[in-house]
This record gives structure tokens, sequence and C-alpha cells, in this order.
């Protein structure tokens, strides 16, 4: 409640609305209830910031709660019947041992096909991860080099769980790197894995036209997406494609009126190293099967021609699950504002964020435009 | 699973919406990670059913989830971004023992204010109706006949949790009663409370020039409303005021343009008798203090003046958490269709529902109309 609160009023005073008041609040949590044993926590943090007698509820959509937030509260303003929307999402994790968070989080895999065999989301990956490295050359140093860069540029986010710097010689190729990074899932390694977090984000959703009254610097939401796959990955036709990436990222980029290639930065649903590079194919930046390539060439490094991450991604910035969907348009929106501060991408126009449910079964995408 | 996926195939088949599809899916439930072990269940949910890539969230709003799922899906339909939405709720209830159910519910209270002293519902129902008892001259013969007259409509309907006739001198008066129906939190007994059921219930909706495409008898969503209260129940100015309740009503009745006396039948949330009685009342049915009168004088029976909880109620037609907001949807659209049978309330044209979540702190009601 409190990580839920210090995020909504940081919003909330940005936002500048107080004297007009919230009319609807959306919280997104994973598992407040397993967690922290606590439900029905968006009608508790309604009464928490003073915001009573605004409607709220609770949206749980696995790792993409978050996405799914800012759409629902999207839609709420969309729809004329409310004007200040508050999408909120948060998780308090690290008070809980790793494996039953690991277990928790495993129970949104297939309950029959998947999870009583077994099968966790670092084991999905790890399978995933496999299939990329026989049929498209990837190699554990290109998985390096996305941590690598989103650990460089999370130093610079005042935000992010981890601000610590990581080399390949560190990771990967001394002899001390064994130790510093072992395997979770092979071919996955620790700094493979985004951290189990504690963590907050939130945003205010305002009619655009009204918006302006408030802000000087309002930034749009051009394009929304969200498509679902099938539960079992290996339910899908080929396992090696994330489908709902494809199809979230073609409704959103439709309804924004533009491409890919109009994107100046993404931020991508890394929960895994893998999954930036799959991701960025999918989502329509890379051709399939050459994002590592991209990564190599510095293509997604800050300063590059599309910085993905900048905030220092899952990986660095943090997983804090509900959380997450939220901190990727908080992200987008500071750099639309140029308020990135050293992590700015220069003159930054269109940004793009992908937040990844389950094993990419249900994918929340939006594109954000500079007003 | 199997019980949203059986409510959702009945509410397709009866839109008739299968050519066109289902473009987004709201799933209510309370619980689903903690009863089930299964979190994300509505990208499950999705899969299940054959509709992918349909946009699929979970909606968490303690009991009134269901009433969040059904709003939900109304402002995702107004929205102008989905047509076809299908909003199901459902809870897997009785495979836990009850205390654990009863300590799952209350996580909901206030954590330190309440949850930690030992606080429960039905405690807090129970406080709440000796202040009805010493305010308003209520007395434990107007909750029975609550339980009596929803027991009663609960025998005309198929989808009743608890079909069994009850009487005054069985629950109450004779010599047997004591046993019959123990104290629960005194002054209630067990009749006074709704079973810990299993359930689901499901709705389509459309928007509404295109739905009488697909139905001759189309329904109206005319009103929503709803409201949030203070979370601990001692923080009320006036413990035995339904502030949240009002506020809702008072929203769903000025946008559907009617007053209350316009209703033809009423669904309320009686997870306690006394509830009944007092959302009669601050839903602007009656005068404060007046519900208990109402209902002796068969007011509130079919065939009275204003049926309330026709259906059966949370008492009778049961209460699987998330499915009883939509199962008040449900239960007035097929009243308007004039297709509830033996408990069909005459030429109802406009009805309204009251999901009450919480302790009364989030509260969610619509206005329906036949068209």
């Amino acid at each position: 409640m409190d990580l839920l609160a210090e995020a909504s009023l940081k919003a909330l005073d940005d936002a500048k609305i107080w004297d007009h008041g919230v009319d609807s609040i959306y919280v997104a949590s994973m598992m407040a209830g397993e967690l922290t044993h606590q439900t029905a926590i968006a009608s508790a943090l309604a009464d928490y910031l003073g915001l009573l007698p605004a409607a709220a509820e609770r949206i749980e959509n696995g790792p993409a709660s978050g996405g799914s937030a800012v759409k629902n509260a999207y839609l709420a303003v969309a729809s004329g019947v409310y004007d200040a929307v508050l999408a909120v999402g948060g998780e308090k994790m690290r008070h809980v041992p790793g494996d039953t968070v690991t277990d928790l989080v495993a129970t949104m895999t297939h309950p029959q096909g998947e999870y009583q065999h077994g099968v966790t989301l670092p084991s999905l990956a790890a399978m995933f991860t496999r299939l990329y490295m026989s049929r498209y050359g990837l190699t554990s140093e290109h998985l390096a080099k996305v941590a690598i860069k989103n650990h460089s540029n999370a130093l610079k986010n005042p935000y992010a769980h981890i601000r610590q710097a990581i080399t390949l010689e560190g990771i990967l190729t001394s002899r001390e790197a064994e130790v510093n990074n072992p395997l979770v899932a092979d071919p996955l390694r620790l700094y493979d894995c985004c951290p189990v977090s504690d963590g907050a984000a939130a945003v205010v959703l305002y009619p655009l036209e009204k918006a302006r009254e408030f802000s000087d610097s309002p930034v749009k939401v051009a394009g929304i997406g969200q498509a679902t796959d099938t539960l079992a990955v290996h339910d899908r036709k080929d396992p090696a494609v994330l489908e709902a990436v494809r199809k979230a990222s073609q409704l959103a980029f439709a309804m924004a009126k533009i491409n890919p290639k109009d994107i100046d930065l993404a931020e991508l649903h890394d929960a895994f190293t893998i999954l930036e590079i799959a991701e960025s194919e999918d989502a329509g930046f890379f051709k399939k099967g050459t994002g590592h390539k991209a990564l190599e060439e510095g293509v997604t490094s800050l300063g590059g021609r599309l910085p993905i991450n900048p905030s220092g991604g899952l990986k660095a910035r943090g997983h804090p699950v509900g959380a997450t969907g939220v901190a990727q348009v908080v992200e987008l929106t500071w750099q639309l504002r140029g308020e990135a501060g050293e992590r700015q991408v220069q003159d930054a126009r269109r940004a793009y964020c992908c937040n990844f449910g389950g094993f990419g079964n249900n994918v929340v995408s939006f594109v954000l435009e500079r007003e």
C-alpha cells in the first residue's frame, strides 16, 4: 500500500489535477493476495489516498497487469464516463523466499500441460533460448550484451532497482564468471534473469483536449494493442514466434497510423535477456532472427538508432510485477517530454512499449507520442 | 476454468455472436490464485474458449468483482475500441475448508484497523445488525423473513445453489430452531449468512445499435454507478449508512435519467440478511430505517410492488464471489426479457442491481432497461 501510494502521489503531483480530483483508479497487481495477504487493494488505496468516492478496481493479467491497467484507464477515459483516471501498478515481493516467488509466478502457466510437470518461467525462457541458438546463431555473449547494456542504462536511472555496472569479463569470459553468474536454467544465467523487486509506478490519464489545461507537455496515447496466444507454449505453431507480440504491436501501430521505423525508443519486457531480442523482432523493429545483430551493432544502445530499455528494463530497473507495464509507460512519458536526464534519447517524438504476460500469451503494447 | 467456460459458452450461445467473435474478455474472480493456485486466468480462458487473440484481463474488486467486470466491459464497448465484450465471473470455493474461506474473505478488511484484531465479514455484519436493531426496531424475525423470502424465490430458479424451503418455525421459533439455525456472529445465525458456493455467470455486451442485429430482445445498460467508502467501517461518520450504496445508486439513476420508484425489480447483495434491508433503503427504494417494514408488508416479495432478489439472492442463489455481480446482471436480463420462468416479475421494464464490495467500501450499481 505504501509503494502504491508513493507512486500515485508523485503522478498526481506531476499531473497537477488535485483540484479536479480523480474519477477512477486502476491498480495493477499480480499477487497482492498471495504475497501480502491483502485483497481488494484498489478500494483500500482509494481510501488511503483520500480519493473517495472514486471508482476503483484491481487489474490482474500476470506480468502484463500494468499494461492492462493503463489500457483500461485509457478505455475509461475514451468511454466518456470518466475524466481523470489513475493507473498505478505495484508489487511487494522481496519479503518472501525466492522459490515461493518462482512458484507463484509459475501459477500462470498451463496447469496440466506445464505447471504440474514443474515448468517455471525461467525454464520456458531457457527452452526458447535454445531454439534461438540453434536456429539463428544466437550465443551466450549476445545475451550477456543485453544485460550489460541495460545495467549501463540503469546507472543513469535514479529509480532503478539495480545500479551496478557489469562487464563481459565479469559475467561470462573470466575465470570468476562462473561464480559471479551461475546457471539458472541452462543456457540462462543469473544475469540473464530480471531480479525479484519491490516497487510501484503510476500515470494519470485525461482526455487530451483537457490535458492541455494541466500540462504544457502532455503525452498522447496514440496506439494501444493487446492480443492473447495459447497458454501452453507447446501448443504454438512455431514456439520461437511471439505471435501475441506481433498482433498487439500491429494493432498499436495501426491505431497510431505509424510504422515501427517511426519509433524513436522502446521499452521491452526483458524478464529474460532473450525476450528483449525476440520482442525487438516480433514487434517489427528487426527481421526475425536478426535482433541480436542489431544489438551487437549498437543500434539498441543509448545513442543508437533505436535505444531499447533506456530505463534499464526489467533486468536492471527491476520487475515488481504489477508495476512493470506502468513503469514502461512512465519511462516513455519522461523520454517524450525530455525529462529523462542522463539517459535522455535525443529528440524523442514517438515511443513504443511491450508488456508481456505469461510466456507471451497476453501482450499489451502502446505507442505514445509527444504532443 | 470449467465453471467460467460453461457460463461463457451459454452466454455466447445466447448472444448468437459466434460469427462476429469476441474482442475482449473480462474475468471477475476475487481469489483464483489463493483458492485454486492459478493466476492470469483471463488469458487461460481466452485460450480455453478458442477466442484467441481476444484481449483478456481479470478484474478483482472483492465481492464486487463481478459488477466491476461488467462495468469495464461497458466502458470497453463505450470507448469504441471493442465491439463484442464478454464479462464472466466465477469462483471455486467449496474445496477449501470454511474457515480458510472466511479468513481469505477477511483479507479485504483494513489490515491494521480490522483484520489483525480478528474482524471478519460476519462480525462486521453482526455489529451493523445490532446498530439497526437498537436504532430502527429491527428484530431477528425480520432477518429470518429475508431468508425465507429468498429461499422461496430460489425454489423457482434452476440455477440456485440452495433450493430448500424454510419456515419461521424451522429457523427461529420452534424448539429445534436453535439446532437448525445456530448463531454465527450474534445476532446473526446460519440462515442469515450466504453460503460458500461454486459457480459462474456470464454476459455479452455489444453496442446497442448493433445488438439489435443479433437479438430481438436486447437489454440496455441504462445506468452504471460506482463509489468507494472508507475501508475501516469505524472511520465512517455513521456506520449504519452505506454511503457507497447511496452514491453508486445515485450515479446509476442519474445516468439512466430515472428515479428509484421507476424500478420494477432489484437484485441486492444479501451476503447477510441485514444487507438486503439496508441496501433497499440506501439505494433509495425505502426511507432509512423502514426497509424491514416494507419487507413485512410483502412489498419486496414476488408479486409485491418491488420484488427484491427474485433469483434467490446471495442467500439462496449462492455467492461464488466473482460470479455474484455478473449473476445479478444476468437475472435482470432474464427478467427484462420475460424469460425468468416461475419467478418472472410481470411486465418488468426497468431493473436495478447492487454489488457490494468489502463491507460496503466499493459498490457497483446498474440500471438495466428493456429495449
